[in-house]
């Protein structure tokens, strides 16, 4: 479609996160049942719900805009995302690598939706619509506390050993 | 290939991120021709050095684990984030909104870096080598920087009137 300003490259952008948040909702449940670490578990499945939530944001944005969802819009950034992370995690052979390589994929979807989230929010201010300025900036939010949990899972910080010390004693006795 | 520990995760996600940077090194130049704005030209053209650095850094890292570069292995994900910035560009009418796509697509490459040096430079840690960990986390402090400048190109705070100001205006005027 022809982008002749802002708002147009709004309504563009807010197609492709639809796109991209329905991928993640789709690719979850797959990353929790692998998942073995509970503090993992439970972050995933927490940021599922959350994820639905946002969606639903996304659909008072679409109200506000008096637009429709275009469901023929494919992320393929997203796409990119998910497929590599399913790939890798089909050639890992034991558990708390696959820990690790879950909390990888899942901060690159985080970090995707934080870039995303954070140009809408700037673009929703320049055309002077503060109503979904608010909104993208309530999900931009969400992201960032969720990619912040990631990383502290990663490094230990929310374990007693951190997944990724697992992961590396696997090595001495694997 | 088969993942047997966080040592092997590591040097997968490597080769990704290898093929990640060699991608981005053949897209900014697109992007540097297609910007507008000064500041933004001259940032690109800043991170076009850097990111040519950083391959470099990544050489010393395949040099310092003893490996070579794996070529056959293209990053999904930096390849879908290049594919759709690319096809929104062609899309876009006017100049100032393609600065502002442009700003938004290099945001989602420099988000694509910051989780995966992330990542790396926690393995890195975890396996016990510091020396790599370091050159990790040198490249995830330039990214971090780079994206951070992009965020006040397109809030405005280096420039008299904001690169999504001016998109917004044309839409007033276009």
């Amino acid at each position: 479609m022809p982008v002749a300003g802002l708002h147009d490259l709004l309504i563009k952008e807010l197609h492709d996160i639809y796109s991209a948040e329905k991928q993640i909702i789709a690719a979850l449940p797959k990353m929790i049942d692998l998942a073995i670490d509970e503090k993992l578990k439970t972050g995933l499945t927490t940021h599922l719900e959350q994820t639905r939530m946002q969606v639903e944001r996304l659909d008072a944005i679409h109200a506000e805009l008096g637009i429709s969802h275009d469901t023929r819009i494919v992320c393929e950034g997203m796409r990119g995302i998910i497929a590599e992370n399913e790939i890798s995690l089909q050639e890992i052979q034991d558990s708390h690598t696959k820990d690790a390589a879950i909390i990888a994929g899942a901060q690159k979807v985080e970090h995707y939706e934080i870039a995303v989230y954070g140009s809408l929010s700037t673009w929703a201010h320049e055309i002077g619509n503060d109503t979904i300025a608010d909104l993208f900036e309530a999900t931009l939010t969400e992201e960032k506390q969720a990619d912040t949990l990631l990383t502290k899972v990663a490094q230990g910080g929310l374990l007693m050993t951190g997944v990724n010390e697992k992961a590396a004693d696997s090595i001495e006795t694997g």
